[in-house]
């Protein structure tokens, strides 16, 4: 099966970890392709970071001539995951939800390991948005940037370590979920530091595509991510054809 | 006080109609102003049409010259709010969620009449989003996509009062919301006719501004609504300066 | 439009005090009219003074001759909300339900800085009456009693920034409110100190009733507010005529 | 133990035949009292009723010499029940409270069965006061007025019939409750007739009251139900003196 | 009456001092047998304990010549409460349910004090699955196991007497309640230390039977707790008949 | 890997069809064992019966000398799961979990088509204990047994659909549940006639104990699922060896 991997900041570096990442848990029949928008946020920290590096993603995969069995958007906040969902038949899955869920089967309460401060309300938001609220045992910031956590792997390490912990002793944590992509390959030292399973939200998502791909499941079409309505979108994107119609 | 009224999707007569109802309950001292962004969907129906004007209408606003006391987002979906919270020390209104606020004053319940069926999952979301579920009775469609709601009155107005009826009996409503800012005109027609308070956010949206203006409030910018970090965005809208810098 | 202040202790100072911020932040166009009963509590800081005072303000408000447009029931527990706006045509509001609505525009979640330990579970059951628990941050106290917040402004001050400072650090608060109308005056020196909006219901109120005036909006009578069944009510206030009948 | 069972209207017909229901269940060693006040509406269908019914009860009981081990307050809306638990140190009882307690007992959902379409959205406000809301299956209402109620057993019998059979089929109701204390003495035709426990909420409290005395148990005074502050109340009750202190 | 209690571990040191707690608080007439199953677990902290325990507590009784009018299972987690509901037309109470419904007839909120550290996120969801968790302030672990707490009485009064501190003054805890059948006998010692209700759930059982047997109320057969079906149970308990047929 | 599929009744003929439905799925490496209990009841339709088969399971899985990557119980009420989860190392998958868990990707509410009408109150219990009652729009019975849904496929293929189609138009179900092991093999027929997803919890969980496998995640040993402590269980299974000590 050809999954994309879809890095929605426009940072290659990260996208490339993201990459390595995914391609080392994907199974041998898995084809792995990572990509991030041509324009946008070198980072998504943020609602409007959110905002505009979704409508450059969805450009982006619109654009593209291949095609993919599922989609997997790399951001923690999984933004745009209604849109994509409405806008593609392919699967698409999230990393914060496909993490969520798969803690769910491992432990009673799972804990946000997060970057910035400010990032906790929103994650808070998108855990109730997913229903989850009763599973969560807290949101946590580690107080780094998204591209401090990227850029200085031994500070993350420490500042996730310390937050696990409390998360653990305080919140009554039994699972732990890296808050970020840009997080990629630290998961399990901090699992055998704090002895609890630590969900990267890529691997997850890699993995779940794979058994949906299996058992030949798609997105539900009925509802939410009804495929939109035909019609009139002056000004978008030049030479990109809407699969519905426009 | 200076007020813009922002419809989010590309139609001129929509944007006309809100801004006569804008208007019309504005006070004397308050200025309306009514824009819709240059590109983007005729209509907004679903997350991927919502994606697309978001972006747009950032790009609107934060290009122009003219500086706002308030900003109102003048579509049933509150699109970009956390974003357009961020981006802006001026308040920012939605109209759903100025709606539904101003309801909770005027009755234990209340239900949204709102468009196309495929907006019922993603009116609960918002609703839930605002922590607001408790006081929702139902969201109950029409039917009618946004441009019949627009453009057939007597319809519209016939599938409100019916859909209505069934919201006061049969689930409890006590107020009624009009769920889509293309239903400007019928809340007095419908209130007349079914004897419960029937609410067009935009007027919500313009009453509340006023009043934030008057006691001097803003956004609070401790968490939620932070304004954004500064950081590159390459190849985001030529011409267009970030207010927090780049 | 003519509004009712009604402060429903007996406390002629404290009338006073909120008279003067109702109409400090009234538009030129609002009569302020501020009334207190002529027995009961001289303060409201639990249940037994709250229907106390729930009854004799009745009494005053039916008694009255003159007519208003919209009534303020201007004490942080909204004694006798239901029971007013069955009894009424004109609009009812009371500054707790005010200031939480006026608060959720503003930041994601609120705290009420309170008055004495006792007020915390009754504060949190209100806000559950309101259904806005998952907006509420924390109810803290200032351990002061209505009448020490009213003498001493200077401890009242002090003692709101320390507790609004830990709302906002260790309970994710973004806005704070004033728990009690005998705060009326220092809003605007917390919000400089902790740059977080604070809310005096009694302005919001104000505003509120303002804006639902403009709108041509009343109490939604079909439900949780009907008006009273007529029936006989032996021994009941002598003069007082019920508008619906006896 | 002596229980003083406390009907808040001024119906002493109503007062007999819950004093009745109440000496039928109660052990040989509890003494009944069973008093109503002396003014206020005679029959209680909304929080206007309730507002004027709790004052005058709280009266007539602190005016009184007696002394009980437990007072019930025998109206379904539980009027006062905080405020009454708050002046005195003898436990209190509400009917609404104990008949939902009891149904916890015996199955996994009730259902309340009412009187008037008005008195639903007041009985789904006070379960979820309890926090009991997920234990609920439906409030439903007979359509009946408590003096319809109290007058005509016959079509009293008929309607609850019905809606009882209606609460099991299709809310899941598992438990019926009489949702009014003017359905005396028909809990166990309509317990025969649908095959489920039906409770009469009088005699779940009179149960309750004999059990916490047993085993020594009174109310909890730390908190919810903290003794009223010591305070002036001008022109409160002549002669009364209360037992707190003034 | 005739009532069981039910100790469902296999420690008959423990059988006995519930036994006394159960007689102590017993009325005249009500009779008090207590078993426990012949084998099993001498103590129960986890789930495991917990099935082994149901299974073994289900043939005993379903064994047994006796009938009783109520059944008590005098284990903290009420294991087994909805197959011996099932099984047995006789009522059959839970010490946690009957524990917690008893607690919120005395406080707003009430807090468990249980026994290892394991048994809090088990605690919570049983409290969740009686639809409580509004009503919990908190489950608080004494660190102290089943053993311990039934060997070391002093120790016992210490810990509980110092969780118990902290559950009223951090979690605003009004009533107390022993979490674990062990702690029999000290309830009395820890309310004069602390000052508010607290509850031992065997005694609170006994009670809440004896009240059911008053009233003439057995367990609801419509729902939840219908009969299991006729079927076949092959190698199941030799010598034992289902009273529903096989 | 090797996965042991349990179906915990003693019908050979399910635990064949279940054997089927899981092999069918199972990724090339992924070897599947399937066993059932020596004792038990035959099919497993309320409390009463899951509390019999979780013993009977527990010891057959604890006396076999074969080690398992992982363990599926094949029975939607997902019994025992925490008991054996507590027990052992390898991974425990229930498929009701597993399968709302995978619905949750796939749309934005989920219906379970259940068996008899008393599995209702059940099933929706089990949801709430998942935390996923806000992702659940109704449990549906079809009014067949457990062995009806067995012996006659073209029946139980009726009624999904004709139940599946209500949950869908009335319920606003995206995704669609078997909610019995019992329905093995009609998934894709159901799915082809009503247009949305259609899950086997069976399938669903090998899928998910394969990804847990392929990223090295197990059970969470600090908190809910703790392995229990050690302790003696007079009389227990005799020739048992409890890993984790007696």
């Amino acid at each position: 099966m050809k999954v994309l991997v879809l890095n929605p900041n426009t940072s290659s570096e990260m996208t490339a970890s993201i990459d390595r990442v995914a391609r080392q848990y994907a199974r041998p029949g898995t084809e792995i392709t990572s990509w991030n928008p041509d324009r946008g946020p070198l980072s998504i920290e943020g609602a409007f970071d959110r905002q505009i590096a979704i409508e450059a993603s969805l450009e982006k995969v619109l654009k593209a001539k291949e095609r993919f069995d599922s989609c997997i958007i790399a951001c923690f906040g999984d933004p745009g995951l209604q849109a994509f969902r409405e806008a593609f038949d392919t699967n698409v899955l999230g990393i914060a939800e496909s993490a969520m869920l798969t803690a769910c089967i491992l432990g009673h309460k799972f804990s946000v390991l997060s970057v910035l401060a400010r990032s906790r309300p929103s994650a808070e938001s998108l855990i109730r948005n997913y229903g989850l609220q009763d599973r969560c045992a807290s949101v946590r910031a580690t107080g780094l940037s998204v591209l401090e956590v990227h850029s200085n792997q031994e500070r993350l390490i420490t500042r996730l370590t310390e937050e696990g912990k409390k998360a653990i002793k305080e919140d009554g944590a039994e699972v732990l979920l890296l808050g970020c992509a840009g997080m990629a390959g630290v998961d399990k030292i901090i699992q055998s530091a704090l002895n609890v399973p630590v969900l990267d939200g890529v691997v997850c998502a890699v993995k779940l595509a794979e058994s949906l791909y299996d058992y030949g499941l798609k997105t539900s079409k009925v509802g939410f991510f009804k495929t939109p309505e035909k019609k009139n979108y002056p000004g978008l994107w030049p030479g990109v054809r809407l699969p519905w119609g426009q």
